[in-house]
């Protein structure tokens, strides 16, 4: 499973502060508690805290020098992701993300083969977000052909079918995991497939039991990626518990710390 | 989602002493708690305990004076079932179960066709029990057909596609979520697909947590009934969060408790 950590995002009040006063503090404190907590890339993002790509800069150089994870590189903005990505150090890097606009997926497939970074597609156009399996799958197998194209093997494209706040777009829940199933089909091997997984839980009273629920059942589709909460501890055991019955995780008493162990390596 | 409380089951020591002694505390106990907790069926098993047809009379009984909940009659012996089924007062009866043997098959169907109850049919034949999908669809697929061709029609048919221990056959869980998957297909409307849920977290040290995890990705694959411990609050919560994902439930800030009052009625 690819865990990638959520936290280090100008959405959250801490993070924001710290690129505004260019403290370091709060940003090594996540990435520290992310990288032990088990996940596999770290996501930075400045959001709307700047406009400035030297921005990001600075938050992908103070996370390179507190933990050795590897980055998700995460704007919306083409020029915001390229200074994050001039700024890794060598190490493995995620861009997050494109869409299917053909005009940024072009130049966003462009930067990832130059960087060797992996690419993630949000399987969302010019027209929005889907709002049926039809539009994710369609928007999806055109990023996962325009990046096949353009070098990227299966392995390095990581397809985000769009999760949604159960709250109030209840019926694409069921859209999201029909599409799951129809992208473990696109190729042998086949892509990644993630979400942005706290989205389902917006606004819920019970958040934490609907985004395990929803992050398992998903991994019974074909799900083997998550943008999250990676220091939520029942949700890293809720992902270890459904990689034993995948039959991913070997099963020993203590298997949940063994999938942790063995997220860090 | 069909739940049928596994509770009252001679395999418990209270109930087995219950059944010796004809005391009907621990019965009354376990079918009142069971049925406030959501159970459509309790199911009823005088196990080794005794191989007598009367005391599963005297369970199905002392059962229905408690509450009006459906009955699940649970034997491996065709006249136990046969005087479980004699002793229901009208309300619904499931019996639990047949296997894919064509001798046993026969004669269950048409004791289930005779007392108007459900069948619920194990995927296992006289070679034993199933290592593989083919063999759990076939099985399957031979129980529906006898059971469609005997009267019964597709609501009334439950499969078991044979859950076991992850602990010590870990590699038959994705054969049955597989499996689950191809039920689905049988026919349209399909039959129910249920397991014996505690099966699956035998022996282990995280059981409530390995449960409640397959349950969910069970039911992403289309899995709607278990015999199971519906005290447990968590699987339950886990089910009701399951339901909301398959907009199944409709999303309300008490949804857990919504679901339960809707499995009462």
């Amino acid at each position: 499973m690819i865990l990638i950590g959520e936290r280090i995002n100008a959405g959250f009040k801490d993070i924001a502060a710290a690129i505004r006063e260019k403290d370091p503090t709060a940003v090594q404190k996540w990435a520290k508690l992310q990288a032990e907590a088990g996940a596999n890339y770290l996501d930075v993002n400045i959001g709307a805290a700047s406009r400035d790509p030297a921005d990001m800069a600075w938050l992908v150089e103070t996370v390179q020098q507190t933990v050795p994870t590897k980055i998700s590189v995460d704007s919306t903005k083409i020029d915001v992701i390229e200074a994050g990505l001039e700024a890794i150090d060598g190490r493995g890097a995620l861009i997050n993300s494109t869409t299917a606009d053909p005009g940024k997926l072009e130049k966003l497939i462009t930067l990832a083969v130059k960087h060797d970074a992996s690419l993630l597609g949000l399987a969302m156009d010019e027209r929005g977000s889907p709002q049926n399996v039809e539009r994710r799958v369609e928007n999806g197998a055109m990023i996962f052909m325009a990046a096949t194209e353009g070098g990227l093997p299966p392995d390095r494209i990581l397809l985000d079918p769009i999760l949604m706040p159960i709250k109030f777009m209840q019926e694409q829940a069921p859209n999201v995991l029909e599409t799951i199933a129809q992208y473990t089909n696109l190729s042998d091997p086949p892509p990644h497939i993630s979400v942005g997984l706290s989205n389902i839980g917006s606004k819920t009273t019970e958040r934490g039991r609907i985004v395990r629920t929803f992050l398992v059942m998903a991994m019974a589709h074909g799900l083997d990626a998550a943008i999250c909460n990676v220091c939520d501890e029942e949700l890293i055991a809720a992902v270890a518990t459904a990689e034993l019955i995948l039959n991913k995780e070997i099963y020993s008493d203590s298997y949940v710390r063994a999938f942790q162990v063995r997220q860090r390596l």
